[in-house]
């Protein structure tokens, strides 16, 4: 029929979903679905019980062993959903993972995971509810999914904020103490005076040789114990999950027990946070612990990178964020497995779930199966940092790119009037508007070419609004499948849920099973920077080249003096358009970005070039959304969408 | 034999201790016990399963449910622990709940339920270990304990943060916006102009009829919309659960998206925060959901109260707080059951774990069964605040105090010289000194007295360490009994655990077995904040009265203008002393306690009165703790104790 014979080797049972139209509220649908006991499903699906930490009823954390176990078993076929670029509103990428994963699961009967990220809590409570996805696409129960979940914000959270106090106290303590005293202090513990194994890594990169303290030299002791932390280079901020716009710009330190080393710095959403990017990219808890290590927190007043390690805090970090690295398994509304993890931000760092997450995954649906794991805007975004970070980091390629188009976003970048978040929509949005999206599918052509370029099968999935005609949905297939695309389809899994979207799931399929070209990222990583940089403006955005600020060029060459030119590249910029620029509708040509600034993101293990002023902390508005939320004396929560 | 026959109503498995000597390190001690499955203990006490949330395979969230199954059993005795003045180090009362428990319920054979607080994070990384107790009486897993438990912390900081930000993003809107602007910006939802709930309490409160947003007159739309708190009255500061000394003072909303709205405050550890409080004197959903709506965040500039409610984020807090509410139960190194729940400083807050926890555990137990809760540092604090604040909440009425008393400890008081912690003992600590036990007994007796006044049996523990000697530790025990302790018993917890402390167990069931007099709180709610504090400070502390500051005085003319003059008053003074001055050892004498400030707790339901400055941010020292934490590859954490 639609590819080769295939038995399911989960014994998946489903939950019946009864459509009705008009689509009540996300909140109304999910709570109206009873989800299965989470263990009901982790046996199903081949996880065993020593394999699971329940939290609750309908979450639960899933080990690591099971790489082990299943160390010999094939992958499933690895499915990435990007997109065209989005309006303000966002066009569904998580109902689309949703729907596609129930339609692939629960209609084609294909072992299948949806893999996404954690939500912060910031927008929930700022905004206006969560990011379970949408109408009968959704991953259940909707109030756990976006509160707290398992935990893992919060743990980032904490390590972020001890490694920044274990900064600044640093610098503190060596501000007021002989070198004498400080190496004293430094060594002495219970035991007598000891050098603990992150010192002696520290000793190790000094070319110490000594490793009994009262043995070193006056000059030794120096070396060791003053990391010299030039405050002006911290690059480690505080964080807090909470939309707190009087926390972007503060100065620090003004208590009088600080004798004046006050600093100005801020706070940023923890999902900004490294060590949220390395929570994504770490592949073991050795991984991780060396990317914990290896994070440079600021520079020493004769230039050299001072890390979270020589600080001696790393394993505390690790301490605080080993819960953290196994997955949690949830369900969508159709009882198909999900897993949740980690939420990168997607412009300062890659906005990807998790390698690990999808790595389970992988193994669990096995050689027949499908993951299906969201990168997070545009596909010139989020597909572009899948392909050239996450991959990298997991040796792992896709098999097929899904692109999720809407006729709303394309009429905008065909000229349609600005759509504004929370004002209805211009009248062009609710009508039929052949021209606008005529002219709008440059932009879902040219994010085709991205994708093409990766050598990886395309597939576009046109998501269906009621205010859509016919024609333009023909025309937005028509025009994809010109430009290159293995297949695109018309998906209805919003007020459908996986019956409306099983035609693209069977696109998926059959293009997972097309012969795939090599896989080709965009630059070799032992590239320069600036070659780096040039060949993602160029070769993905179609760019005619960088301007590079006298600060990003000093940056270069201190990083590359210190040998962290050879790290991938994650390129900060707006969401709004495939250039820098978010006025820049469609597919942009003739431009220059710029490169403000160059982060080193040396745990995360990728530099992050800004190309403009990005906001890391979002605030409240004048009526956020925690005004409509509220707990009932039986512990339900209402308002949470 | 020690009492009326009795059978066990439980069915609990005992772990196998064999202790050694010398005692290994708690986390020696900790690790080489596997606990049992959670779920099992679970089913031994008592608990249904849908009575149950799992955390992993050893702790898990016992439902408020269980009241409401229990409702008409009766409670067991409620037994509470207190201290004698102690030492920087403490002096184990921690270890003391954990061993009388292991005692009454593995050894006695009595259903016995320990109820301790969670540990805040920050010490933890900060001075060395947790407080799982100690030796062969903790709380285990020990790692599990001390790092995120069930997350609850994390709610609260989730949760204060919430609050913080939306007092500041309101005052900033306020000041950007027209009357008009505000009011249409506040009322308007997707489905149009609309009041919340909560908005429609404000409606109440301002004494406003109308319940459509665009009838309100101009006037009632102003005087709805406009909080106008004055920036210098805002009591509620952010918190984190780091030790943070740089955050102590800060500036923030210096960036330039605040247009200029800056403001000094601070960070406080999350545990300084009224929600803490509120978490541990909440009764219920709907009670918490109450004590967050009165939460007053500061006063208007015309000198109003203005609540969490009026700004409309009550609801939303509460829903961060819902999963938090339920206790999380583990166990001891032998086995038994205990409540580890809420952690309020024991200063500025009451310091007690949470009233549900020992509720619940009250009703588990039986009749015939026995709670053990811990209140913080000495009897004249924590014991004190157990009874005027935590019992006041409650309802409920202490069987048994046992105050717990150190030869180390009353060597101090009795004119030994400083204990510093870190640094080895003075020699008058490490060998017979009964001079100086016999002249600090004096702290001992004050504090039985203290106890007896409230009308309870008192039964002291004498904690016995390797340096005591038999005539010390006997005349301890001859000295409490005189000062009329219904019990004095040498206790060896620490390094025999429950066994070591069936003496101490038995005399405690046959303290809670005595005629109760009356209880007796030591002041009436009803009376002015004055007379209430002198209360205290002449009938607990044994002091001449009060010097109230002006700033105190203005204080309590504004809160009892309000309406907040009959609530409880928790002290926030030193617990090196029985008096407000830390110098003042063994029964102070002849000292006023100076009033300096008076803050308005209205969510927590007290006012806490100052008498000097209290730190509510740990520092980092030199060297933090956090230099011998680390994780080994296979996941097991090192260095946590």
């Amino acid at each position: 029929m639609w590819g080769k014979r295939w038995t399911s080797t989960w014994n998946l049972s489903k939950l019946h979903v009864k459509t009705k139209f008009p689509v009540p509220s996300d909140a109304e649908i999910a709570r109206s679905q009873i989800p299965k006991p989470i263990e009901h499903l982790a046996k199903e699906i081949g996880i065993e019980k020593d394999e699971l930490s329940l939290h609750g009823q309908f979450k639960a954390k899933v080990s690591l062993q099971v790489l082990k176990r299943l160390k010999e078993s094939s992958n499933g076929k690895y499915v990435v959903v990007g997109g065209i670029t989005p309006t303000p509103l966002g066009e569904g990428k998580t109902t689309c993972v949703m729907g596609l994963a129930q339609a692939l699961s629960t209609h084609l009967e294909r072992n299948t995971f949806a893999c996404v990220r954690q939500p912060s809590q910031g927008p929930i409570f700022g905004i206006k509810g969560g990011a379970a996805g949408g109408g009968y696409a959704q991953v259940i129960p909707m109030d756990e999914f976006n509160l707290h979940l398992t935990g893992d914000i919060h743990a980032v959270t904490a390590a972020t904020n001890l490694l920044a106090a274990a900064i600044d106290a640093r610098i503190f303590h060596e501000s007021q103490l002989s070198d004498k005293t400080l190496f004293n202090r430094l060594v002495s513990t219970k035991k007598g005076s000891l050098f603990t194994p992150s010192m002696v890594r520290r000793l190790e990169k000094l070319g110490i040789t000594q490793r009994t303290p009262s043995e070193l030299s006056v000059d030794d002791q120096r070396r060791f114990a003053r990391l010299d932390i030039d405050q002006e280079t911290i690059t480690v901020k505080r964080v807090i999950d909470t939309n707190d716009r009087f926390l972007r710009q503060i100065t620090i330190g003004q208590s009088p027990t600080e004798k004046g080393k006050i600093r100005t710095t801020g706070f940023d959403i923890s999902v900004a946070s490294e060590i949220m990017a390395i929570l994504a990219l770490a592949t073991s808890i050795k991984d991780m612990r060396e990317r914990l290590n290896a994070i440079v927190v600021g520079f020493s007043f004769s230039g050299e990178p001072v890390t979270a390690e020589d600080i001696g805090v790393a394993g505390a970090l690790m301490a605080l964020l080993k819960d953290a690295l196994p997955p949690t398994l949830m369900q969508t509304l159709e009882g198909s497995p999900v897993f949740v993890h980690a939420g990168p931000f997607a412009n300062i760092a890659h906005g990807n779930s998790s390698i690990i997450a999808d790595r389970i995954a992988l193994k669990l649906v096995g050689e027949d199966g499908f993951v299906v794991t969201e990168a997070g805007f545009g596909t010139d975004m989020g597909v572009e940092k899948f392909v050239n970070i996450k991959c990298r980091a997991s040796g792992l390629a896709p098999d097929c790119i899904v692109i999720v188009a809407t006729v709303r976003a394309l009429k905008l970048h065909g000229g349609g009037s600005p759509i504004v978040a929370g004002k209805p929509f211009p009248q062009e949005y609710t009508c039929e508007r052949l021209d606008l999206v005529k002219a709008g599918c440059a932009n879902l052509e040219k994010q085709i070419d991205i994708a093409k370029a990766f050598g990886v099968p395309v597939v576009v999935a046109v998501s269906q609004f009621t205010d859509d005609t016919p024609t333009e949905l023909e025309y937005v297939v028509e025009s994809a499948k010109q430009a290159g695309a293995s297949a695109a389809v018309v998906a209805e899994y919003y007020a459908l849920g996986g019956k409306g979207t099983t035609a693209l799931a069977k696109a998926v399929v059959a293009a997972c099973q097309l012969p795939k070209d090599n896989f080709k990222q965009t630059y070799d990583e032992k590239l320069s920077i600036e070659a780096k940089i040039n060949a993602i403006v160029k070769d993905v955005y179609g760019g005619d080249g960088i301007d590079l600020s006298s600060k990003a060029q000093e940056q270069i060459q201190r990083y590359t003096a210190h040998g962290f030119d050879n790290l991938p590249i994650c390129i900060a910029k707006t969401q709004y358009s495939i250039s820098h620029d978010p006025t820049l509708k469609g597919r942009p040509m003739n431009f220059t970005v710029p490169v403000k600034d160059i982060r080193l993101y040396a745990g995360a293990g990728f530099l992050t070039v800004l190309t403009g002023e990005m906001s890391t902390m979002p605030g409240l508005s004048t009526r956020p959304g925690f005004h409509d939320i509220d707990v009932l004396d039986d512990g339900t929560i209402t308002g949470l969408s």
